[in-house]
């Protein structure tokens, strides 16, 4: 068994091309002993966001504190604290904290992730 | 794409053996296209508790609201808000309510918890 707070572990910044204002804590991992997905924890800062990207592994998000919107392909959705994201394989989706404070979500993915590519989403493209 | 808040899922009564004062909301799981793990959301009310069990697989918890603590076979772990809980495979554990409000927590498992046993701890065993 592990048991800690958020907050103790170390937050680094997304270095991801298209991300901005975003950092993140690992706070269960396969290095932990988590046998088959890991809880990562990300904070957005007021105007930052995410990649607009795509994956073939999902998303589970939980909306811990803030205000902000997921882009479902170019549809938006709004987000608040308790809200739930099922981001499915290969979804181009982004992320970007809308209102004045820091937007924290948790955000699952399989360990299989590292393995798996990501294909950032063209500006303006069409999907 | 699934967007929803917790609150509007259905909590429904945990009705296993050794529990008390525990609801559950499934808010992502394989019916919503979840390929690889389930997110729940166990809410228990004060004096209440979660089974004394263990099974052959994980849970990661995510404490969002309350007080408590965790038992790690015969050891405790006090837990509030922002505490980060691996629950290893086979491991004997229990969640327990010692505040005065709800005790809220997120508790995600693999997809295959439901084809996998559940053992029951002795009230007074040895592990």
């Amino acid at each position: 068994m592990k048991v800690n707070n958020y907050q103790a572990v170390e937050q680094k910044p997304v270095e991801m091309e298209g991300s901005q204002g975003c950092q993140v804590r690992s706070l269960l991992s396969s290095g932990d002993g988590a046998p088959n997905f890991a809880m990562r924890q990300f904070e957005v800062e007021p105007g930052g966001y995410t990649p607009r990207h795509s994956h073939p592994y999902e998303h589970e998000v939980f909306v811990l504190e803030g205000e902000g919107l997921v882009l479902e392909g170019s549809v938006e959705h709004r987000l608040q604290a308790g809200d739930v994201v099922l981001v499915t394989p290969d979804e181009i989706h982004q992320f970007k904290n809308t209102g004045q404070t820091p937007l924290k979500f948790l955000c699952l993915v399989p360990n299989s992730y590292k393995d798996l590519p990501i294909s950032m989403a063209p500006e303006c493209g069409v999907e």
